[in-house]
């Protein structure tokens, strides 16, 4: 890879602040963002100093999930490397997936007499419930490979199969549509035979041991994938890289990328304290903060409002370690006004003292509208932060 | 098609304002463009509560035709999609072509005895003489298809052969070039023969009914094409649009991605009137105003204000439609100083209710050079709308 050959390695760290969600929108009263509305005195500072820009995640127009977000920020081209929903779920609960482990998310759902599915989410049962029944399925025994089932929410699971030589390219169970019944799941490739008999095989012990638990009468599965093998931020950049981020999605993204990984509490300050006892042996961290990506979800514009000033009180505990590199952005825009995620660029912040500076500025999406750094897409927020850590040479003579 | 994949249909509408020729270049004497030039109180408005940029329609430095100019607004590739000039001169007659149709643009040329070219354009006769000279050759007959014939403007008209199996893979008749013989028309692929056939026999009773008429004693052919088989933008974005131009290349550019079209005086109030009468069956929208081309094509600078002060006065009765996304930009730019196309990015305006707004601005390329959405391929401008317009659902977990 071009950007790889380029790579020097330095003693100089790296420090990406990721405020889940942080783009926004106007508040129709105000006309001012969250991110505007906030008092940032840190981040402001932070910013005069530093260069400001907008990043697209995706695309214009794209709305991303966290997966995408978060990939493109750290230089993977989100298109490319699509993520499927097993895994997804499988790193959203944690679960310790392996090379070669094929997942799938489940639903529990109801079947009728004829074996048609009534309802896809059968009734939406209470998580409790779905603890239950993941208990009651976890003692399935397959023959030539092994299942897990991890509860999520409501009617949701995951289930992760284990066994040799299985591959992810098998058809969904699950036809997206009541009135039908559930699919066999198929094969797509002659390598994935194996994969279909295990899943098949779990489906009829799981219809025999639910049958008298009518609505969650049956299961569906979908989205059956593999841990892609991507290089990581070592093999890239040279990075011996940590995550600090509380979700644990973020931490199964993060072991994806090779980055180690922190158990560290929900608190904000907990972050921070993690940051500062990790800071001597890594030369690169990733702090998520989940919380202001919530809000926005919430549709709650004070709390994020209130969250991103949190942030800004516990910045100077960061500036203090004195990295000579501080990212702050959002992998993807969540307003309050839309209540969820958005195709909105995202204000970026790069700190370092290579910066051409800004000069005196509101850290926000106006802002950052009109900074040097420009529109640009987020694939491109490592390369920069790479180079304002002086750790890229110079290319050609 | 990744963007294909995330479309959701939503009753929201868009309409695109897209005023030919739109941007410019400053009057000498002002240092003001014609947009900035024009007082346009409504517009101002709109961009004050939306996000501007500068949309580049193929690429930095190229100067678009027409048609690349709107197949780009309307997110093809217009480099990849390379209409050939045959069918463009066919959708400009409004010639219902079908599909296998091979259109050919036709010039009346002067030959000398000795059979060579004296004059490509034949001392560019009048049209009316063209129209005459067309009446000539429309009952030719050809064994294996048909041929229609349409006059343009002074020497130039439109030949569309009709049969079984053509394809448009033949060479020019026109060298290019006077003192050379007419070359005869060559398959340039074996499914082309009987295209070369027809198009041969053609010019063979052309030139002998024409004998008599010198200077326009010959014709000469050149750009055989068929239409090119596109998704139409139902396919692509669920959207079911309504085209409004009073230009026949716009209509037949239009029908080619299958929006409908309507009939609409060249007046610019019948087309607001046809807009409203279309709006509630629709949920996309094309409106094309010509005049501000024409007019920096004849390098008629107040007259290309004029016309964009005029579309300002209308714009009340679009906004009064509350469409929830409103996109006002043009093809390309038509700067009154270069009386004709040129290269320089295009003012684009977006209007909805989840744009990051301006904030009090004069709507024109200096404004939009420091707008949100920065310089843009003008390929972006449909799904930013679509994402404006929420039709476009979330990618990844």
């Amino acid at each position: 890879m071009f950007l790889s050959s380029l790579v020097q390695a330095t003693p100089s760290k790296i420090v990406f602040l990721i405020i889940d969600g942080l783009g926004g929108l106007p508040h129709p009263k105000s006309g001012r963002t969250e991110l505007e509305t906030a008092h940032t005195p840190n981040l402001d500072s932070l910013a005069a100093q530093g260069s400001l820009g907008l990043t697209q995640p995706v695309g214009p127009g794209i709305t991303p999930g966290s997966a995408p977000g978060h990939l493109a920020l750290f230089g993977y081209d989100p298109v490319e490397l699509d993520i499927g929903r097993g895994v997804m779920e499988a790193l959203g609960v944690d679960f310790p997936m392996l090379k070669g482990d094929v997942a799938a998310r489940g639903n529990f759902c109801t079947v009728d007499d004829q074996g048609l599915i009534s309802d896809r989410r059968a009734g939406r049962i209470a998580t409790e419930k779905n603890i239950e029944l993941c208990q009651l399925l976890s003692p399935i025994s397959l023959k030539g490979g092994e299942v897990y089932i991890k509860p999520l929410k409501e009617h949701r699971f995951v289930a992760v199969f284990r066994g040799h030589g299985l591959m992810g390219e098998v058809s969904d169970s699950d036809p997206q549509k009541a009135g039908l019944p559930p699919l066999p799941v198929t094969s797509l490739s002659t390598q994935s035979e194996a994969t279909a008999r295990l899943a098949n095989a779990f489906i009829a012990q799981a219809r025999a041991k639910l049958a008298a638990h009518s609505p969650a009468n049956m299961v569906l599965l979908r989205g059956f994938s593999q841990l892609p093998i991507i290089p990581s931020l070592k093999e890239r950049f040279q990075l011996h890289g940590v995550a600090i981020a509380s979700y644990p999605m973020y931490r199964g993204l993060a072991k994806l990328m090779g980055l180690e990984t922190i158990a560290c509490g929900s608190d904000m300050a907990e972050a921070f304290d993690s940051l500062a006892s990790a800071f001597s042996n890594h030369n690169f961290f990733f702090l998520h903060i989940k919380e202001a990506d919530l809000a926005g979800e919430d549709g709650d514009f004070d709390l994020k409002v209130k969250t991103i000033e949190e942030v800004d009180r516990h910045l100077p505990r960061l500036t203090a370690l004195k990295p000579e590199v501080i990212v702050v952005t959002g992998d993807h825009s969540t307003p309050a006004v839309l209540k969820g995620h958005s195709w909105h660029p995202v204000p970026l912040l790069m700190s370092s003292a290579w910066c051409r500076p800004q000069g005196e500025v509101k850290f926000g999406e106006a802002a950052c509208a009109r900074g040097e750094l420009g529109l640009l897409p987020a694939t491109q927020v490592m390369p920069l932060a790479m180079a304002h850590a002086l750790k890229l040479g110079k290319y050609g003579a």
